[in-house]
């Protein structure tokens, strides 16, 4: 299960590896919370969204990156809210966390650091053998954090 | 009850305000995580500390400041992760969380805006008739955060 946290939205991805290797996508989407809410119940309906999914996918590990690039300090501050609030619940479920550089996750779904937003969406469907585009972009970039962790883990 | 949150320590104070109005200590301290272990854990331990903390003291609120001035995106990003475990913390505990500005803070405990770290300090053992100045800093600083709450609540 790849994670992209956020206030407003945090992107979520489940992919599995099947015998041949090869991942498939079992679910992606957003969790997304309401402005006009104070920021406690945010961040509580973003902990129960994200056990129900735990709960129903039973995911064996939670990967998120590593390091955020943030525009500003206000911005790392409610990213970083939505974050612990993640690993918390990962933790509380018993999901061990792996994170990866955005450059690993760049290069797990594109061979080279440089891509563009377009392009890890791009590769992302292509990879996970998609019908479109995953949106919203939140998560696109769930999935690929996803990819990053299921090409780092050996086949079960 | 006040909070100041932090990855390593997570300072806490709990006042309650008598028949008279006064306001009194009722602990203050600490909520330490060692570097070493994961940051998932690190935010586990603060979770299931707090919460035995609210279990014991029962609070009508808790507070905590309203904006950080942090030094960079990256330290902004890392106590982001404590506040919102804090904040998700109370809120799964059923208490509400007020906020105050670091300003707001100042100036319950001291008059004016302007007061240094160390006068708000004395100011807290002042009005809370302590011994001597709170220690850690963080408990000193959640102690101020809790005596702004206390005075902004009416007597019950």
């Amino acid at each position: 299960m790849g994670i992209d946290p956020g206030i407003a939205d945090t992107g979520f991805g489940v992919i599995e590896k099947n015998q041949q290797g090869n991942l498939i996508c079992l679910t992606y989407g957003s969790i997304k919370t309401q402005a006009r809410l104070p920021i406690d119940e945010r961040l509580n309906i973003l902990a129960q969204e994200l056990k129900k999914l735990i709960k129903k996918y039973r995911p064996n590990l939670m990967a998120v990156e590593q390091l955020f690039f943030c525009k500003n300090v206000k911005t790392a501050l409610v990213v970083g809210q939505a974050r612990g609030v993640v690993l918390l619940v990962a933790k509380q479920n018993r999901v061990p966390i792996v994170e990866f550089t955005p450059l690993q996750v760049k290069q797990a779904v594109s061979t080279y650091g440089q891509a563009s937003k377009m392009q890890v969406q791009k590769m992302v469907k292509l990879l996970l053998n998609l019908d479109k585009i995953p949106r919203p972009d939140d998560a696109a970039d769930a999935l690929a954090i996803a990819i990053c962790a299921g090409n780092s883990v050996r086949n079960s």
